[in-house]
């Protein structure tokens, strides 16, 4: 009486996290379907030990499918996931693409599981960037309130995807092994795939994620301001982002600055992070204890240091963030919404089908 | 008719690029002395084509010295600054240890060269990271006034030496060819080569630059909040830093916050800056154009872009500002200052030994 479970994007970085979530989840799964682009069909991949064949994702992937995991960019998921809601699946979609739709809930489980009782079939996991900032704001939030977010990331290669990671090994062994000038190796991906010019990362800082909207920030930066406005149904919070891609390949750090509504005592926002579900404080500067990229990996906690009064502003606080962006940033986030769904008993089909097949 | 130049710390990575700076340099030389510890004496380093060989530091080693460039650590800077004064020369010292002291300029020559008639012998160069800084600020300061700043750094790893350098490339070959954990690569050095742990560099960001403060600052971050407040001559200015170091090795990069006092248009504030001497504006994201710290290796200018209103703050300005930290942000900012002591005819013994010898 367990459920079908559908990964989409099976054979990317963040669908291989997927499975490995699923393999360890609490979650009643009968039978799992790994589907992917005509690229990666008929790979084998590996499920509790045994090999499972990629499937290609068609309109007619999803007949008898309960869960459907959505990672391969928003276009498939924009192709896709009504059918997938049209056979009675529930849609876990990581990608941007529904994220602001008004019948979409926004979740991190930590943060708003109730809103999952509002979906329509289709429930967006946020991007990675916004995800581990809500698990270390939420609890500050809750208690004293938050009038603005200025956050500034250092973002892993990762969240561009495996084509990413390849390059940016490449590039560095090119200057470190053959002595290239950082300035000269090649780049097809990075700063993001979809724009016209691409630039090294190899001992470089990139001020670009995804493409640029109108106001001068990036789409990257904007899902960050949207994306917490959203998650936590506060859409007078003020929060300005920008974002940067740095020469690591797992896990993104962020410098977060709040202004809180009313004053915290820096030992009790401590507090209240530490007892934050999710939430792991890694605060003590006496130790030179502080969240790092490299302990983060393979972990799916958000981990919070560095926190300390602005120096000037009375309700001003900084803080450093860091989680593994595959996990809790994306694999686990949305395996750990369809836990929520099923401990809600959600996954059912909608009685509407609210989503239009193009 | 020329100077005697002395550079302390000849050999280290701050060194050799002054070395570099004064080959180039409009300053009338008629001699140099390049000083080192006793581990580096007796190695012999090129000027103008020609050997030169390296002398051992000593309290005698002033005589005859008209300009000394320090660039050998605080205590080093602590040991023979005064010595060098008390020969008739003036000290340039590029490390924080006479930064603060109310006899010391501390000098942008683009932002208050006016302060180095003042001298008593020494003359501060700033921290890296804060030079880079005030010249893009300064041009905004100018017209618009400043009501705080938030600074979060990206910094390369050359700012804590050639060692840190040789440190990073050493992790990075050992992951990415021998295929070693980034977790389990020995470090020796980074975040602090004075603190007690030490953490790899590789594939991470370390939110921690120098030791930390009983604020639960790093020293690097009250550098930027006190050197600024000093340089500006702005004491009642809001300045908060995160300084974080990242896998690059040359050219810090800075995510910038600032409130002006008045309205500033964004147009006037990029054209502000563009014409203010040292600054280069690279801001054309149409065109994906925007500060990259391997682009700025080389350059003694600081680079500024992504300059765009904050989302909610009236007066909020975001920006990107990148520089080579080893050229303005030590070598190059050293040896401005020279040539501008050397214009403003203010090369010459102090009537006073207000320093006094250890």
């Amino acid at each position: 009486m367990g459920y079908t479970v559908a990964v989409v994007g099976a054979t990317g970085a963040v669908g291989t996290r997927m499975i490995r979530m699923l393999e360890s989840s609490s979650l009643p799964i009968d039978r799992v379907r790994f589907l992917s682009s005509k690229r990666s069909a008929g790979k084998m991949l590996s499920y509790k030990g045994r090999p499972v064949e990629v499937e290609l994702t068609t309109e007619d992937s999803f007949a008898g499918v309960d869960l459907a995991l959505f990672s391969a960019g928003g276009s498939t998921s924009a192709k896709f996931a009504p059918y997938a809601v049209r056979e009675g699946a529930v849609v876990v979609d990581n990608t941007s693409y529904f994220r602001q739709h008004p019948d979409v809930p926004l979740v991190v489980p930590e943060v708003n599981a109730h809103t999952l009782k509002d979906h329509h079939g289709i429930i967006a996991c946020p991007n990675c960037s916004t995800i581990q900032m809500m698990v270390a704001l939420e609890p500050v939030r809750r208690k004293w309130g938050l009038e603005r977010i200025i956050v500034s990331t250092y973002q892993a290669v990762s969240g561009a995807g495996q084509s990413a990671i390849n390059e940016t090994e490449r590039e560095l062994k090119e200057v470190l092994n053959d002595g290239a000038d950082p300035r000269s190796v090649q780049a097809n991906i990075l700063p993001a795939g979809g724009d016209k010019k691409h630039y090294p990362i190899a001992f470089n800082a990139l001020a670009q994620i995804d493409v640029f909207t109108d106001n001068d920030y990036t789409y990257e930066e904007m899902k960050m301001t949207k994306e917490t406005k959203k998650i936590m149904e506060e859409p007078d919070l003020a929060v300005s982002a920008t974002c940067v891609r740095i020469p690591v390949l797992y896990s993104h750090s962020e410098s977060v600055y709040i202004e809180t509504k009313e004053k915290a005592a820096i030992a009790d926002v401590k507090a209240a992070i530490a007892a934050f579900p999710g939430a792991v404080l890694e605060d003590d500067v006496s130790n030179q204890l502080y969240p790092q990229a490299i302990n983060a990996v393979g972990s799916c906690d958000t981990f919070v240091g560095r926190i300390r009064k602005d120096l000037d502003a009375e309700n001003g606080i900084h803080m450093w963030v860091v989680s593994d962006n595959l996990l809790k940033g994306a694999a686990w986030n949305s395996v750990q919404i369809a836990e929520e769904l099923h401990r809600q008993n959600l996954v059912r089909p909608t009685e509407e089908l609210k989503f239009k097949l193009q």
